[in-house]
């Protein structure tokens, strides 16, 4: 990764002059890392258009070393990553004018920047850097391609061990010890595992109720691997379905499948998301799809760009997004299908293969 | 807890008039949680003498109304949160100057209020909540004891699995499936299982090494109970002791004895941390001692009071903390031994009960 690192600082160094800045400062950790390689939980990125200096402390002195090699220069700060950064800037005579990450400082430190450092002038920049981030690269496509796999091989090894009378919490349990032993390094998110009426709630945490002889079981969850996230959501039927849940999950699944073989670079994320929206209101489910189909997905579990009905601006190709169409019915349940689709310039690639019709467990 | 809240509003309305606003945002979901139980991830609250007023969207319809009652009016804003408080503020004659949470608004929002919010003054605020947080009353130590209880009846579970072989990964699959089947409803922090050399680095990762015969084994993880966190440590030895483990091991334990049988309100931060540090040092291990000694823990797994060498606030009664000494040495491996311990009026109360004596695994 180090010539992709290499180029993306590049690419970034070029922004500066045309944001009339001489260098930006980075508090966003997702940022960093996809700068610098650099995955610790304390750091500070100055970026000119000459050089990169990162700021860490003693806790990463070893990792640090190894993780960004010589990509940027490393600075360890005994007191504080603002007094490092200080101390820096300081030396460097022809900096003036500093943009800072405005989605990434919290108010407090932003009054540090107008008093510590209020011998330069400041300017918030807006996703400089989450603009790169957008289209993934081949090899950030195998990264999140292998985190899809370990989620997949994680599901299908849960699915003989749910049993009726396990709780949501108990299902996680289960489902977690199989990403670990599949080999994710961290959830991107906590999994979600709602069964029968819960599964109506779209952000439902795993609860103690007990899963039972007809319910819908909703899991949705993601694996990591290397910083990249996956995220993929399936509805189960505990036993024999109903017609109805049958019906309702065949128009999900249907909706699933259009837009994520439908959905293409230059689409805007309005008419991407209307490619499954459109669909379940010509069934006469519009009411219960109450969000978005999709989002970005890459260091972060959701990042840019967003497949919404409010979106105008258009799918860049190379950008790996999820398709999440959903019916839910308070008091009933609900049915969500998600996928991971890369937009290649060869048409969407799917990256979670995993069966989409509906599965009987217990 | 309705009673609990009511307190807290009106502890948190007292506060306002000093500080010489008419009113307070809240964007922090914890400070949120605590005034008014709401626990979605999207919500904004308005704070003033006279009332509680909360903000959040269409997906928290039904739970906002289980859990916030009648503590706070909702209102559930289709486009934004803040087009919802803009809404609000308007109908309000007597507000115009209302603080906001400087540690808990990315510039980004900051910016919303003097561009959308330009009709009031606005007042940076630090740590109000925070400060009604510190203190825990009886049912929040009950919450925060059975998330210890889950944590350590998940180790013990934990402990007979262990096999030399095991991955980090793996072992921490197997930690986190026992948290799940004893009810933690989240991890309040990726749990970290470090094993041989890799137990030296204080935020480690569990990693793919396999682990060894000869090997410290630290794992270091909490549970969460109806938002409440634990945060347990225990340092493991995989087969027989060396001497020179043994040893090191005996002083973090004694270290850790001294310290939460000795921690006291009115200490201040400096001299609870120099309760371990003083006796690690004497046995001439200081250098091996780099973080402090502990934080406080609630609803967030780190909050205050921090027990360390530059804190000169004395420790509240009621608070419960983190007690965690720890030696490490780079290529060796480290120990680290961590209890929660609460301040109580009748002395120090331990919270985590597990065995500080050198247990040998696998």
């Amino acid at each position: 990764m180090p010539d992709q690192r290499r180029r993306r600082l590049a690419s970034l160094a070029a922004r500066l002059g045309e944001e009339k800045i001489d260098g930006l400062i980075l508090t966003s950790l997702s940022n960093i890392r996809y700068l610098t390689g650099f995955s610790g939980s304390s750091a500070l990125l100055l970026v000119t258009p000459a050089e990169a200096r990162l700021i860490t402390d003693f806790r990463y002195e070893t990792q640090v070393a190894d993780e960004v090699g010589d990509i940027a220069r490393v600075r360890i700060e005994p007191v504080s990553l603002w007094v490092g950064l200080w101390a820096l800037l300081r030396k460097m005579q022809s900096i003036e004018v500093l943009g800072f990450e405005s989605a990434h400082l919290i108010h407090r430190d932003f009054q540090r920047l107008l008093s510590d450092g209020s011998r330069w002038q400041w300017r918030p920049q807006l996703d400089l850097v989450e603009h790169l981030r957008e289209s993934k690269d081949e090899d950030e496509v195998a990264l999140i391609s292998e985190a899809a796999r370990i989620a997949t091989s994680a599901l299908a090894s849960v699915l003989p061990r749910i049993r009726v009378g396990l709780t949501e919490l108990q299902v996680a349990g289960v489902l977690e010890k199989a990403l670990r032993d599949e080999g994710s390094e961290d959830a991107p998110f906590p999994p979600i595992v709602a069964s029968g009426p819960r599964s109506a709630l779209p952000h439902a945490r795993p609860s103690s109720r007990t899963i039972q002889r007809g319910d819908l079981l909703l899991l949705d969850f993601g694996a990591q691997h290397r910083g990249y996230c996956s995220d993929i959501t399936r509805t189960f039927v505990v036993g024999m379905p109903t017609a109805e849940q049958r019906d309702v999950y065949a128009i999900v699944r249907d909706a699933n499948h259009i837009a994520s073989a439908s959905v293409r670079p230059g689409m805007t994320g309005k008419a991407a998301d209307a490619l499954a929206r459109s669909y379940i209101e010509r069934q006469g489910y519009g009411d219960g799809f109450g969000h978005s189909l999709g989002h970005g997905l890459g260091l972060e579990v959701h990042e840019a760009p967003r497949l919404a009905r409010t979106v105008e601006a258009a799918l860049r190709q190379g950008v790996v997004v999820t398709i999440e169409p959903g019916i839910y019915r308070p008091g009933w349940g609900g049915v969500r299908i998600e996928d991971d689709v890369h937009l290649s310039a060869n048409g969407p690639q799917m990256l979670t293969n995993f069966s989409r019709e509906l599965i009987e467990v217990a």
